[in-house]
């Protein structure tokens, strides 16, 4: 077991700085599993149908959630939109919104209503700079980009945006969301403090080899290359502040996975600490890194410390979760209460480490 | 409508050098469409459980497949497994075998008996260059091979050993299968005479977009990027007796295609020349090709001449086919006789070329 000498250790609750909690009864059955997973701090992701373009939304949605999980504290997000304004901005500061997530047009889930061109978007990015929100982007150029764009290009050819707009926007906060490219760390990385990226579990896990052939692996961005997971997997223990953790956990009912069109998005809230230590360990057992490369401290500023800094939150709950060594397999599916959604999760029947809350 | 000039337009039947016809009731429903496609001479993959590794077994299924389609062409094939000595490859030369197929171990459907060392095999590999054996080459890389082996790199990460093979042996005729590549079209070009390839018409249709999301788009080798479907279509119709038609029509029960593990095939069978005219038209749209590049010859030499020049066949039949331009949607799900294999095929629901036999 090459994380042996983390069996017992403690850490803060988790932050996961992106998280799709659906609505329904998708959201009663999943939003109860984030303190399982050693998580008490989301950001939460605004592509519900319609997407979230007002701060009114935004709130009512945040009430829903708390009121499932009552411990759990949600950073809301609006959906960049032609309905966004300068005015929503400011509007949104004032009443407690985090950030404005934008979707390139038709790239992942619920996209339909995405950008299409970021021009139009600067009096409100501007305006989010004042404001001081963050901006979180889905970097994936869209198909009609170009005949070459395709999932395996579309990150890359992303980067030059994520670089214009900071060049035009250096103190506007800016998160390059689920990277899962080499390329997309050295971009990250070769920006100001105000550039930083989430790194999702399953991307530390996962290459293409994984996603051909199974659609519960399936997702956007589709994981990449073996040289950009090693990338990924050195990353979230390299200590740089700019990478933290977001699992983009994206349940979809199990049919969605199993038909003729396979919905995109891997479902790891149960679990979200969890992978992550069995990324490292099979990070380990590749001889990407060394166990010694995983201390506690980079755990816990890659799990807990780093996107709670560059949110600028202070966790005040005394949380503390305990981590050790696999006792038991995740399960197959999950239910929910009317039986009527059915939702598999990531890893399922492999053997994960055990959260427990202190 | 960009093959409008080929409306109406006479072939001979085709050649279709890469089949798979299975066994039992999914034989009995693919069989009989062989002629549907526009096609009456088959290359037959003998990647049965267990896999036809003795000549016997090979005339055995001939036999069963010309029941079903008396007026078929079955071109037979072994598998390449220890059980194979020279003295198989003298008989099965005797009784009218074409050739060996090899499948590296775990790289498909069925391949679990498949080749880990082709060094083993040089033995088998002279007895065919004497006998004037055809080798069929499944030309992937096993995964087992390195860290940085994938479903995207397999194939261009194994034409060193196809390049290899032909330098041992000069006088083989070998064939890389399905091939999907840029690199691999250069590395086929760089060969003898004795090397040719076929190409798929999915492979001319797709890229890692369509597979992505999509389980009937899936196969082995997956389609790449647009840059190898631009070499494929430019090589479709370049004029190179190298290449030439071999669909790789490998239909699963639809469920095995909807499943938590989605099988890998593309079934092409009921269409295999109208998809060719389809993807030509694509090609055309998107600007790869020209109309003037598919010139009723060219299409001839690729679909109905080259695949038979290189196996040595005459077409003695005078069977004709008749091309006419779309009239009707590809069914969306074909249904065995007692109802309990359903496969579905390749661009259900989209338009297709008409294929009547004169």
């Amino acid at each position: 077991m090459p994380l042996a000498h983390l069996d017992g250790c403690e850490l803060p609750a988790a932050a996961d700085m992106h998280v799709h909690l659906r609505e329904g009864e998708m959201m009663e059955l999943v939003t109860p599993l984030i303190k399982q997973g050693g998580v008490n701090t989301v950001y939460v992701m605004p592509n519900l149908i319609p997407p979230i373009t007002t701060v009114q939304h935004a709130l009512d949605y945040q009430q829903r959630l708390q009121s499932l999980a009552p411990d759990v504290t949600f950073l809301m997000s609006l959906y960049l939109h032609p309905n966004i304004t300068p005015e929503t901005i400011v509007e949104a500061k004032k009443r407690g919104i985090t950030g404005v997530k934008s979707y390139p047009h038709g790239v992942t889930t619920h996209s339909d209503a995405g950008v299409v061109s970021y021009e139009a978007f600067y009096p409100v990015f501007s305006a989010m700079e004042q404001e001081d929100l963050v901006l979180n982007l889905h970097g994936e150029m869209p198909p009609s980009a170009g005949e070459d764009i395709t999932v395996l290009s579309a990150e890359e050819a992303f980067l030059p945006t994520l670089l214009d707009l900071h060049r035009r926007f250096p103190k506007l906060r800016i998160i390059l969301e689920h990277c899962t490219t080499a390329a997309a760390i050295r971009a990250v990385e070769s920006c100001g403090p105000n550039v930083a990226a989430t790194i999702t579990a399953h991307h530390l896990f996962m290459t293409v080899d994984d996603w051909a052939g199974d659609p519960h692996c399936f997702c956007k961005p589709v994981a990449k290359n073996p040289s950009d997971r090693r990338a990924l997997l050195r990353a979230a223990i390299g200590g740089n502040p700019k990478f933290f953790f977001g699992t983009d956990s994206a349940p979809h009912p199990a049919q969605s996975k199993r038909g003729d069109k396979v919905a995109a998005g891997v479902f790891t809230q149960p679990h979200a600490v969890s992978y992550v230590f069995d990324a490292l360990e099979m990070g380990i057992q590749m001889g990407v890194i060394t166990a010694e490369d995983v201390t506690l401290k980079k755990l816990e500023d890659y799990l807990c410390n780093f996107g709670r800094a560059f949110h600028r939150l202070e966790d005040k709950s005394g949380d503390r979760i305990v981590l050790n060594k696999p006792r038991a397999p995740v399960v197959s599916l999950l239910t929910s209460k009317s039986g009527s959604i059915e939702v598999v999760p990531f890893r399922r029947g492999k053997m994960t480490w055990d959260v427990r809350w202190k």
